[in-house]
């Protein structure tokens, strides 16, 4: 049984993280499937998959609304630097796919 | 600038993961603020700051979560381990803080 099993204060406060954590990983997922999105548009108009200055722009900017709402910027910058790799991983494999669906 | 300048369909899908990005970090930021809570919570009556299992929980739940939203499990895994090592990172300097306070 986990530490704090019938601290009720402890419960409410987990109750709490447990909620936010799963609106984060829908957002996540949102926020996924407008990449994706985006993968395709750029590869239909010929842009480059990715776009190293507008990603310095994300993260300045999320640095920024990161310290005014009290969390770590640095932590923050973390955080997108694993969803951008995320992202590069996902347009790999779609492009891979996309060449295996041609050589079929 | 940015490679796609001027491209209205991807200023639109860059303005929603701005949008959305926005609301992880502040919802990030409600996050931090009820660990805080518990670290204090939990230091007032004698809870060990971590709790091994509780995390393992956290990390199943949203794994399915990731899933059912079309994330990779492993990809959501990642980036609850780094909230969780930032939480920890949280609880210590504020252990540090009060020893250093009831030192001086």
């Amino acid at each position: 049984m986990s530490a704090g099993a019938g601290d009720e204060t402890l419960a409410g406060f987990r109750a709490s993280i447990d909620d936010i954590d799963a609106s984060l990983v829908t957002l996540l997922g949102e926020r996924f499937t407008i990449t994706r999105q985006v993968g395709i548009h750029k590869a239909r108009v010929g842009l480059p998959a990715a776009d190293p200055e507008r990603e310095a722009e994300q993260i300045v900017r999320l640095r920024e609304v990161a310290a005014s709402v009290g969390l770590d910027p640095s932590f923050s910058e973390k955080l997108l630097r694993l969803v951008f790799a995320e992202v590069r991983r996902e347009h790999e494999l779609a492009r891979r796919d996309d060449a295996t669906a041609a050589d079929g």
